[in-house]
Parts: C-alpha cells; sequence; structure tokens
C-alpha cells in the first residue's frame, strides 16, 4: 500500500497491528467500530482475514477515543506529556484510561470525550477546592459553548447513600440538564461509584467521564463500570454495571493525597499481585518503600500495570458471571468490616488488607498455599502501613451475619476469593471446608 | 432438504420464514441467537445469504424463550389455552410477550423463566389481594424448591418515588436475596416501572419477569424495558432501560379492572393506530364499544397488535435514539400535566389523551394534517370516555416550565412527535414552528 489512512473502520474479529516510529499498537477487534490514529502510521498489519474485512473511510469530527495504543518504555520515556492508554476491551462500549502527570492541563483529553454542551461535575467536600476549577477550565477553555454545573457532596463513605445521590439527581433536574449532558466524577471512589450510578440513571442513562484522584481510584474503582451506593446492611448492593466514557488519571492529584489514603490503594495493587500476576508482586516487593514515598515513575508504573490487569478482566466478563469477582480478593471480609464497623471508620483499603490476610489464613488453612505466601502478604502490608487484622469490636457472629448478603452469595452459598497453588493463582468458589472459615474467623475475632 | 431441524442457530442479517401447518413465523435476525420451535417446522425459507449462513445445532436445556411465534387467526381458534407469543427481537436481550386467557393457570409459562430458587413479587394494595396468591401457587406448584417473598406498595401514581422504592431494597436485602433471585413486578405501570428499576438496580441487577394487570401495562409499559421512578420535578427522570425475562398477559385479570383504568390503557392503543398502523387505527373506530365492553376477544386483539407494533418499534431502537420516541405522542404534554396537576389527580392514559389532542391540534395548525384526523381523533377518544381538553388548573406557563425537563429536550430544543401526512404517520422533530406550540397551549389554558 502506497498510502495508508489515519483511521479506518474495521470489521469484527479481526486483529490488528499498526506500527510507526515510536508506537505500536495491537488490538483484537471483537465489533465492528473505527479506530483512529493520532499520527499516520508507517505499517499496518491485518493478522486475519486480511485487507478484505476493511473498509476505509474518513472518521467524524476531531475523536480518537476508540484508539488504543500501548507505549513501548522507550517510547514513553521520549515524551513524558503524552499520556499512557490502556483501553478496555468491552466492543461498542471500550472506552481508554490516560495515564500520566498534568493531563488536567490538556483540555483536549477530556474535550473528546464530552457530549452535548452541558457538563455536571460531580466532587466532594475535600477534593472540589483542589481541583474543581481546574476541571471546569480544561472542560471549557477554547471551548466556549459548553456550560458547567457543579454539585458539590459531602466527603465520605458514610455518605454513600440514597440521600446523597439524590442531591445529584436534584442539580441535574433543576439545571435541565437533557440527555446530551456529560457527567465528571471528580474524587475518589465513592464519588466514582455514585456519580457513575447517577449517570446510569438521570433519564435512563447519560455519559459519563471519570477523574479518580487516589491511588483507590484509579488503580481499582474508576476502571470496569460498577457503580452503587451502600444499603444500611450492606456495601454496594445497589447499583449498575455502567461503563464511563473514559477515564483521566492524571497523577499529580496523587500530591494532595493524605498517607492513609495513598497506603488504602495499596490494597487494590497488591492485589493484582496476588490473584494474577506474581511478577508485578514481586515488582511491589522491591518498589514498595518508592511508592509510599510517592515516587513519580513507581507510581505511574504501578497505576498502569494495575490497570492492564483490571481492564484484561473486566474486558473477558464485563458482569461478574466468573472471572471478574476474582478481583474481590479480601473484599467479603472487608465489606463485613465496613458494614460492621461502621462505613466511614475505616478507609475502603485498609478493610481490604485485612480481608486479604484473612482470605490467605483461609487458603492455607485449606492447604491451599504454603506458609511462605502469608508471610510475605504480612510482610509487604506492613509496608504499605496497612493493618493486618480486624477491629477489635468485630465478633464471628457479624462477620458471618453480613457476609450472609454478600453479591456473591448464590443460593445461599458463599462463594470466595482464595489463593490456590503458586504466587499469582486463585480461584472463586463456594466449594471449601466450611471449618476452615470458622477457624480463620475465631483466629482473627476476640469473640 | 430431508431433514429440518427443529433449533437453529442463526448468522445476523438474514431473514428466516419458518412454516407449519398452522403456524407461520418470520423473523428478521439481527444478532447472533438461537431459535428453537416447539414442533418441528415444515419449511424453512432463508430469505438472504442462502444457507451458507446458517450453522445447525441443538439447544440446551428446555427453553425456548427465543422461540417466535405469530399464530393465525385459525391457529388462534383451535387452541384457546395456547397463549399467542410476540417476540421482542433484541438479541440476546429477547423475549417473549405471551398473551392469552388463563396464563397464570399454567404454571410452566412463569417457572420456565424464573432464574434461581428465590422470587421476590413486588405488587401493591390492590392488586395484590387479588391475584398475589394465585401467581405464588403459579410459581411453586410443582416446584417445591422454589421460596417467594412479596413486597406490597401502597398503589398509585403519587407512590412512584424513591422512598416507595427503598420498600424493594429493603426486603430484598433482608431477605437475603441474592444475584440469582427473580424479581416479579405483578400490577400496572407504577409497579411494573418501580420493580423493573429496582431489578436493575438491586446488586448491580437481577432477572426479573412482568405480569402486567392493567392495559395499559399490557399494551405499552410492560414491554420494551423502560424502567424508573418520578421525581417530584418530572416524570420518569430517574430510571433504567432494563429488559425483563418475559412478560405474561393474562387477560382475565382485566376482569377486575375499574372501567377508568381500562379507558386510560386505550389511549396507548390509539396510539400505535395513530403514529405507524392506520388498519389498526380504523379496527379501533369499528371495535371501540365491544372493547368498552370487554369483549374478551377484541380485547386480545388489540393487546396483541399493540405489543406487535412496540416490539417492532423497540427491536430497532432499544435505547430510543429516534424511532422509539415516535412511542411517545401525546407524552410531553401529558407528562406536564401529570406533574403539574399532581401525580395521581389524573391516569397516565387520561393524561396522554389529552396530550395527543394536543399534538393533533399543534400538527394540524402546522399544515402537516388535514382536519379529518383531529375530528377522527377526537371521535374516538370521546367513545373512550377520555378526556381531551387538559384540567383547568393547568396553565401556559405550567406547560412550558415542566415539558423543558422532558427526557427529549436535546441540547436545550424541545422536539415534539407530531403527525405528518395520511393518517398513521408521525415525526420526532425539533423543527417545527414556535407559533404553532404557542398557539396551541394558549387555545388548550385559560391562563
Amino acid at each position: 500500500m502506497d498510502t495508508i489512512p489515519n483511521s479506518l473502520c474495521l470489521s469484527p474479529a479481526s486483529d490488528l497491528t499498526v506500527k510507526s516510529s515510536a508506537v505500536r499498537c495491537f488490538f483484537p477487534i471483537r465489533n465492528r467500530y473505527s479506530v483512529n490514529f493520532r499520527s499516520s502510521p508507517t505499517r499496518i498489519e491485518l493478522n486475519r482475514n486480511g485487507f478484505s474485512g476493511l473498509s476505509l473511510r474518513p472518521m467524524r469530527g476531531k475523536s480518537w477515543a476508540r484508539s488504543a495504543q500501548i507505549m513501548d518504555q522507550s517510547a514513553s520515556k521520549t515524551d513524558s506529556s503524552a499520556p499512557t492508554i490502556v483501553e478496555v476491551d468491552l466492543g461498542d462500549r471500550s472506552y481508554p484510561i490516560y495515564i500520566g502527570s498534568g493531563l488536567l492541563d490538556q483540555p483536549e483529553i477530556l474535550q473528546r470525550h464530552v457530549h452535548g454542551k452541558r457538563v455536571l461535575i460531580v466532587t466532594n467536600d475535600t477534593v472540589g477546592p483542589l481541583y474543581l476549577d481546574k476541571v471546569a477550565e480544561a472542560l471549557t477553555v477554547g471551548n466556549p459553548n459548553v456550560s458547567i454545573e457543579s454539585v458539590i457532596l459531602p466527603d465520605g463513605e458514610k455518605y454513600k447513600d440514597m440521600d446523597t445521590l439524590m442531591k445529584v439527581f436534584d442539580k441535574a433536574i433543576e439545571s435541565r440538564l437533557d440527555r446530551r449532558c456529560t457527567f465528571v466524577a471528580l474524587g475518589g471512589g465513592v464519588i466514582g461509584d455514585m456519580c457513575g450510578y447517577a449517570a446510569a440513571s438521570f433519564l435512563r442513562g447519560v455519559n459519563f467521564i471519570q477523574i479518580p484522584t487516589t491511588v483507590m481510584a484509579q488503580v481499582d474503582s474508576s476502571v470496569g463500570g460498577k457503580t452503587g451506593i451502600n444499603h444500611r446492611l450492606g456495601k454496594n448492593l445497589i447499583g449498575a454495571f455502567y461503563q464511563p466514557q473514559c477515564v483521566v488519571v492524571d497523577t499529580d492529584t496523587l500530591n494532595t493525597l493524605p498517607e492513609r489514603e495513598l497506603a488504602s490503594g495499596f490494597a487494590e495493587v497488591i492485589k493484582y499481585g496476588l490473584i494474577r500476576d506474581a511478577e508485578f508482586f514481586e515488582w511491589q516487593e522491591k518498589n514498595m518503600p518508592s511508592l509510599m514515598a510517592r515516587d513519580p515513575a513507581a507510581l505511574a508504573y504501578a497505576i498502569k500495570r494495575s490497570c492492564e490487569n483490571k481492564a484484561e478482566v473486566v474486558s473477558l466478563d464485563e458482569k461478574e458471571s466468573g472471572l471478574r469477582a476474582t478481583l474481590n480478593l479480601g473484599h467479603t471480609f472487608g465489606h463485613a468490616i465496613e458494614t460492621g464497623f461502621g462505613y466511614g471508620q475505616w478507609l475502603h483499603g485498609e478493610a481490604v488488607a485485612v480481608g486479604t490476610v484473612m482470605a490467605v489464613d483461609m487458603s492455607y488453612r485449606l492447604g491451599w498455599i504454603d506458609d511462605t505466601i502469608v508471610s510475605r502478604v504480612l510482610a509487604i502490608l506492613k509496608q504499605a502501613k496497612l493493618p493486618t487484622a480486624p477491629p477489635d469490636s468485630m465478633t464471628v457472629e457479624m462477620f458471618k451475619s453480613i457476609m450472609a448478603v454478600d453479591k456473591k452469595v448464590a443460593d445461599g452459598l458463599l462463594r470466595l476469593i482464595l489463593l490456590k497453588g503458586p504466587l499469582g493463582n486463585c480461584v472463586f468458589t463456594g466449594d471449601y471446608d466450611r471449618k476452615a472459615l470458622d477457624e480463620t474467623l475465631h483466629s482473627f475475632c476476640k469473640s
């Protein structure tokens, strides 16, 4: 081919490789959609179906939202302002995660994903004062047709409820937003979950964008479309699977994050290593001091690798029929702590850390892992200054009664994520000896 | 072909016609899915793509939920206990609407669509005393593993709000229902919309079944997956698109329906004729006295033909990007009446009837229809004892301010469904002379 177009409309079931000087992308095409490249590629390889499956046409508008770009290390080093992009591959609901420093100073990233002329920013009274003006500026600079509304919710897991959610609906309706508006979640996991569920439900669904500002949200909750609120009897029991238009991770926002919040997010980073990425876990064991010291390169790598793990799992099992449940290692025990101890007493990651220790303890009691994994998990959580035992007030009965309403119960049977085999392997199962669960609960609770 | 299989796995974009002695089905295949026939067809015609696009394989399990069967009149007369089935074709979210007399006495219809062992019936304090026991019996007879919970909400549009919805979540969570449960909506449109939205949101989505017991719900609201609740500032502003497993229309439930409710449902039946089915409208003009007298055959025909119209529109445009909006003829004016006059003061169909008259008046002022359509609409609504003018308390300003938050507003422009051309044709447009809207509002309001 003499001329290579910079946009393509692809047929399903093609595997495509695109090469240019510093960029190499590979993406399986599962559904018909368009791909646009920021610069003309030097070579296009279609690995299946031949070119007969391709039709070439220009893209409308300036969007290249469907492009997927996985930079190699040398590429990302040569151009520090270009974001790393991890694609969440969900057919016509696919979207990019942009990761990098200073992304909120690059208006074109956000603006290309805004639908319509009206934006509602949902944030809280901690993050709002720090970043609301910056985000509003990024959304409107050079784009005077766009108008911004905002709603500032009280900060904290204890406000992740229906009463607070109604404030978002009230604001959207009083502002007369219509279906062609965009909701923007600016904050941590609570804001992302609530704004996402509001976007899923307002007028039966409007577009939304995630701007996560905590490690927890950047490595986990903003990716994959789980949205929702808590019920007084359990966490995240009311919600929707609803995917954003994009996720914008500006790593600079971590500069203002309290240390306890920082550590809380590492609980999820550690999780990815344990359930599916032993090499990443080993990297963490070496680099936890750098992460705790907020070394920008270490943080960016941990976020990117976490997002890649999450994106891959979500692409394979969006609605959690099996594989995706493994991302909940430690969460069943952890949710029980959050619910029983009171929402907001502990941060989510702190509860997950203890839940992970309990799941690992139970896996060991079942004879599914050796004791080196148990000690390595304890060691890395301690490096991250995370707790490894539940609050004294948690009893065996509290764990049992709260875990009985967990979303992973099926036909009355509680299924758990447990480690099994060498580091990096886990199972999601209801087929375990109940005695091991009892022993774990009794060994971690005083009554 | 010597042997014709009784199930097929079909490729997209095939048009298929199947014939057997008393059954003829036609369905366009838009997404890959399996089709199963209750009895072996005598002939299969694939109208496009040839047989090369077909692969033949047996269906798993006993389900024939994906089958589509459109009986001709002679067939439906020969076997009165077999339901007529209208298929809503939405790829892997396709489902059947069963229509017939005595269907709640045929447990196998409901039972084949129940997922898991636990069922939550959502009903109200009017319908519950009449049919809850019957439905519970149909779900459990010969099926002792299934257990039933129920929640009885207060009856009426004014309770279609978040506080009442929370009662459904409370019951589901307190009963420790898990993801493998099934919600059953037993009642009219309010119950169907609320139960559907609860099912969409509980644990991020569980299965549900619609058992509509009013004409309004049987011909319209139970079909197509629109679910939601009202906000004090507008109707149905919070909700989800969420499809049921099936819809079971037992026409016997209409025997207990108050006359005002009966007539209210006919407003939607008339709508189908006006927007897309002139022949059906003409049938209604002749048969409205039989419908008002609850003649079973007339009712069954009106419900079937309405469901066919709705199913076709929903299949073509599930998320209302265009065509589906035409089903809202009269609803923008109607919703303003419901919101402004107070939820529950008028029935939904009563408000839609007036809204239809106003939309027709505006269409005539625009010169888009001739005056015979105006007079025929007034005549048929009067036959159905439906109102044709808004309540005295509705002012032009009330209409304007409430219509400004309608879901069909896009980038600030109110789009309306208006009739245009011969009977049975309409448009969904924001491109109309604002003067005509003003004139219509002023001619129907005293101030």
